[in-house]
């Protein structure tokens, strides 16, 4: 794994990217009040930096990196020192690595790098401008609370962390979404949608590696008993520590290392921080306990015995991989194909916070795309070669660099993104991601460095968004080679494999252990299937080590799924032989999309979160139509009885194209009545007045986020809403076709 | 509960339904190939009573029951006298009732009664003709299993029981079942969707009855642990012992009660033929446990310090229920409205069988329709009170009389159907299940008898499908009152009932146990505010029970969420006044249509399975276009590479309105390949041909279901498919409007 990481490293430094990127559009805010703010913001530096502002202060970090985007020349000038201060270290660690030096060097240097780095991200968040860092979250969280967007579950009973229910405005729009993304993903592109249990056996996720590595370490009040993750607490400790102005510098340097390493430490590791710091429960001020690995799997049993143990699933990924036979043979045997699967995964945090950010249970959407991991090409690149991503490399956060705007087809060639398939995705996810509604002045993707990847993965980028919480991420888009498909081949002997026609047959020398049935059957019974298997999968160095051990020891030891077998001399013979193959069978490699709908959901609000200019109590969701949860609203001009047979041909219309609609016909005014539907992000709003009565009948149609109105045809109104809705067509278009109408007294 | 059996049944008598009934249609099978069987069956008896047939013996006595709807005059006259026997004893028992007759002779009553039933049953089973028991299960098994429609999850683990994973086609089948679920409910009637949290706190299952009472009986091998139903065990064991030659007439005769009244029995009951009988596990012979009570409920735990108890939801309504006053508060206040929700449930059964059938994991669709309990009136329950329902009501199910066809409106006039909300969603459950593809002769709504009921249900109709595994519950339609309501109030101590205002202002006479806040709160602490929410809930009478019980005693206990409270003299004073009010708070009732998805999809698959005229190998699903997995397959009559712009042509113009497709370019015959897509159901297919090469382009569309083709644009192909599909169009309105096609060799 370390050595995957320099290799990187060097990787990088060859292929960097070209430094001409086109310069991106300054604070860009399509269509809301923020003001613009000019850039002199330096003399309040000093200031902002202590001032409690609209962020949490851990989220700092990751939204000063916002800036990489979107400095301007004058700011750049001023932070060009800090990144070169930045790259010197980079750099010097690239040539220590090169040279061979001792690995103590190599981690002091990793320390002052990641110093400099704290410094660089200091001096941005003083800069970011006023318009990124303004949002008023609890107006926010106010409105989705009392429209019932969603709400923390069991709320009557107290309520429980990271679970949230939808309400119907949430759960309208997160159907839109999901609906949207079967489109774009499963039909656009000819997936095989799959939708598996979500209870699964112990021994799936052993062979997945879950059980045993799916964990966070906590610490435990030696009391109360009451948890925490360790590396929260020191870091909220060392934190606390560092601001008090009593600390000693000596202590404060010190903490301040520990913040820096903190992603990386061991157990033994945080132990030590712990004791030496003589850390207490936050709560209490009891002693704590060691470091313990909690896994973050809800456990549970299957059936009556108790035995059967099973966990919640904690990805839909899993499901997937044990279905790969099936699907291959679906997909009549043929590579390419890509399974997909919409679902809930499930995840025992210790303490989450930041609510539909970090969930206990959550809506995934993952896709496993199969491809021979020696082509890894793909059929359609060529359409989209020309799309351009903010991409922030391993390197440019290695170096300081900022994130910057590269077509995929420049990233794929300078070997930035690993291949094609990988760079598709990419692009793909990020025109899901418009489509649903998030500014695309907000986003970009992350490369994972080599000690955040998980250890199967060869190439990883997260699409993050800026939210008030930071730059979270939403999207990880990761090669994981052929991890999955083997870990259950070998747990389970089936061959999870591909299988594909050499373009000419070769030669090829075997040597087989082959199995005396009959003798192991004898002995092994019921687990002589999977021996057989085992043997079968052997590679040639391995049958060769089995035969050496069992010349010089008489028999050997085989490792077979969670057992080790002794095999006697007798069990095996050894066969070398020539074979002319025409087929070479393959585990395939998996490049993996995978969405957290809550968190795009999330970003996608705040995003479109608004106040009307001039009126700021006035708060409304600028949602774009493909997701708003209510098309349109439907409003009689007065409550007066006689427009009842219109509205009756409008909901008529309306239903006739699945048109989903909220009526008001309450006494508030037409403007009071439309600030409510705005309020809910419902974007078309439909009027009955006293022009609607003259034959044929006409309503006025206004979309919520310019105030515009048109005026068309009854017998119109659903084909029109249901086409502006699923965006086939735009209010421009509309504008088009029907009148603009004015409205006397403003709404 | 048992007092309320019997006002049913003295109820059901006075309101017995119209006997003109509208004959139905004799055996229907609609453009499949089975063959019609004349009804001379009478010889055969014998031998078909005791034949293995395709049905499984336990279902028999339900398949039977298909009789009641369907059966001919003659059919008629053979039952008539067992008919009149069963009645014998219906009316006997009411007027035993009528007359206090001990419980000993009422009992001994409802054994003959039992008895004469099932007699009728068998005879009614012998009759059951050849069309409606053929049906080839191993084939369509194989379609399914082959096709990935679903099969057992984690097959290559070895599988787990009662868990299914979709396939593609299984999965698209069951999105297109749920999309059109929220199309014909929530969007046509209005209602608010919620999504909730599947991980439940035990408190509020503790509320809702489950941890007390969500559990089935079962029995352990003492030795292996393993684990059996105990009414499963038991009609398994007395089954066979009843079949077995040798068995004396007097034990068989014993057994036979056994079975008959095995649905009642208590564990004791159970524990006692175990003995009696020396029942034996079935698989080791080892001696059983007394019957233990197992908890269907998965459990799990919330959280790292492993004692926040939590369990998998078993029904998605308490998440509903939970949420009453933030759906209230949305609707502004308003009654009636109704809330929706659609997810996973899961029960642990202790050994699930019959696929889809009966699932440990399974996706449910419920709706929780709130109402004033004094008025059940639906709004629009006029423009469906003709609508025809085949209803198998609790007398007809006494008296052994057929189920009946009858209109809404009726049933509900004659108190049959217990109000017209119910009656209303009966209608729209009826219809959805129409439009999914289910076999309208084959569907019935079956009412629970009282001894059926949950304890809280005032009443309850299941839409019963009649499958190859007999009459299968798929939608239950319940009246359940305001129990889930006022359960999570006294839980809680938050108040979740709604307000009406009255026709006129009343005076009433308050009695209020006024708590002295101060002292109650010292003591009680957080737990005061749970108390005064109880004491404002009390009723009169209560308050004065606790009136008395301070005056004597000095203080009184109450009853507080789970514990008991002790009030001292001094914490209330009781208060007496007038008062008038204008409006009056109540506990709304609640209409619950519960669906289970897997089993609706079961049966319309069933329903639509169907094999070629002349080639009984040629299998495939008459899926309605509305469900079906993928909507088209696009075909070249030939591997030509000439035909690909038109081909390229229509993939356009299929996207265009998210149409799924199936390209199939492989070399078979174009008779194979549309026998390929005929059993993944897709109902259209497009093939290119050499015709279609003059301007304008042009392609041939064939229906699957009657093989016509017709011929049209490829620029209409977008456009008529989704129109198709959507069912706004029929199969027969493009023929009109398209000119037929004729092919030359047949396909």
């Amino acid at each position: 794994m370390n050595s995957f990481f320099w290799f990187r490293l060097l990787h990088c430094r060859k292929t960097l990217i070209d430094r001409n990127v086109i310069p991106l559009a300054r604070f860009f805010y399509s269509s809301n009040r923020y003001t613009q703010v000019k850039s002199s913001l330096n003399k309040k530096l000093d200031y902002r930096l202590k001032r409690k502002d609209h962020f949490e202060k851990k989220n700092r970090e990751r939204i000063s990196t916002y800036l990489y985007n979107m400095a301007s020349p004058e700011i750049e000038k001023e932070l060009a020192p800090l990144r070169a201060a930045v790259k010197e270290y980079g750099d010097l660690i690239r040539s220590l690595k090169e040279n061979g030096a001792s690995k103590t060097d190599v981690d002091r240097a990793v320390v002052e790098l990641k110093a400099r780095k704290k410094k660089l991200e200091e001096r941005e968040l003083a800069l970011v401008p006023k318009n990124v860092s303004f949002f008023d979250r609890l107006k926010f969280e106010d409105l989705l609370k009392q429209r019932f967007f969603y709400d923390q579950s069991f709320a009557i009973y107290g309520g429980v962390t990271g679970l949230y229910d939808f309400g119907p405005m949430g759960c309208a729009m997160k159907a839109n979404m999901i609906n949207l993304w079967r489109n774009h993903f499963v039909l656009e592109e000819n997936m095989l949608e799959v939708d598996c249990s979500v209870l699964t056996p112990e021994t799936v996720l052993k062979a997945s590696g879950h059980v045993d590595r799916f964990s966070d370490w906590m610490v435990k009040d030696l009391k109360t008993g009451e948890c925490f993750r360790a590396d929260h607490l020191i870091k909220n400790f060392a934190e606390k520590v560092c601001e008090d102005m009593k600390t000693p510098a000596s202590v404060k340097e010190e903490l301040k290392e520990v913040l820096m390493k903190l992603e990386g430490f061991s157990d033994a590791d945080m132990h030590s921080v712990i004791m030496k710091h003589n850390i207490k429960s936050p709560i209490t001020g009891n002693e704590l306990s060691e470091p313990i690995a909690f896994n973050l799997m809800f456990p549970t049993v299957i059936g009556p015995t108790g035995d059967f143990k099973a966990y919640l699933r904690p990805e839909t990924a899993q499901g997937i991989f044990v279905n790969f036979k099936r699907l291959l043979e679906f997909n009549q045997g043929k590579l390419p194909f890509a399974a997909a699967q919409i679902g809930s995964g499930f995840r025992n945090e210790i303490s989450p916070r930041q609510g539909l950010i970090r969930l206990r249970e959550f809506t995934m959407c993952e896709i496993e795309h199969f491809v021979d991991p020696s082509d890894k090409s793909h059929k359609r690149f060529e359409q989209v070669k020309d799309y351009n991503l903010i991409l922030f490399s391993g390197c440019n956060q290695m170096d300081g660099a900022p994130a910057q705007k590269v077509s995929i087809g420049d990233a794929v060639t300078k070997k930035l993104v690993a291949n094609e398939t990988l760079g598709y995705y990419m692009v793909r996810v990020h025109k899901y991601l418009l489509r649903v509604g998030v500014d695309p002045d907000r986003l970009r993707f992350r490369q994972h460095l080599a000690n955040e990847m998980a250890h199967y993965a060869c190439d990883c980028w997260d699409a993050e968004i800026l939210t008030s919480y930071g730059w979270i991420e939403c999207v990880g888009v990761a090669d994981r080679a052929c991890y999955d498909l083997s870990q259950h081949s070998k747990a389970t002997g089936e061959k999870l494999v591909a299988e594909k026609v050499l373009s000419e047959p070769k030669i090829v020398q075997v040597i087989e252990a082959v199995p005396n049935k009959a003798a192991i059957g004898k002995i092994y019974k019921t687990e002589a299937k999977q021996i057989f298997a085992r043997l079968e999968q052997l590679s040639p160095e391995e049958v060769e080590t089995l035969e050496k051990q069992i010349a010089s020891a008489g028999n050997a030891r085989l490792q077979c799924g969670d057992k080790e077998v002794k095999l006697q001399k007798n069990y095996i013979t050894v066969k070398r032989y020539e074979k002319k193959v025409h087929t070479e069978e393959f585990y395939p490699s998996v490049i993996e999309p995978s969405f957290g709908i809550g968190r795009i959901m999330y970003s996608v609000l705040e995003h479109s979160f608004r106040q009307r200019e001039g009126d700021e109590q006035r708060v409304y969701f600028a949602l774009r139509p493909i997701v708003a949860p209510i098309k349109c609203s439907v409003l009689p001009i007065s409550a007066n009885p006689r427009f009842e047979p219109i509205m009756a041909a409008v909901r008529t219309e309306l239903a006739k194209f699945f048109v989903s609609y909220k009526q008001d016909d309450s006494s508030g005014s037409l403007g009071r009545r439309y600030a409510r539907t705005d309020a809910i992000g419902i974007p078309f709003g439909i009027t009955v007045d006293f022009e609607s009565e003259s034959e044929p009948w006409t309503v006025t149609l206004r979309y919520s986020i310019t105030m515009e109105q048109i005026r068309l045809k009854v017998s119109d109104v659903g084909k029109t809403i249901a086409d502006l809705s699923s965006e086939r067509m735009s209010w421009s278009e509309a504008q088009q076709i029907y009148p603009k109408f004015e409205q006397k007294s403003g709404a």
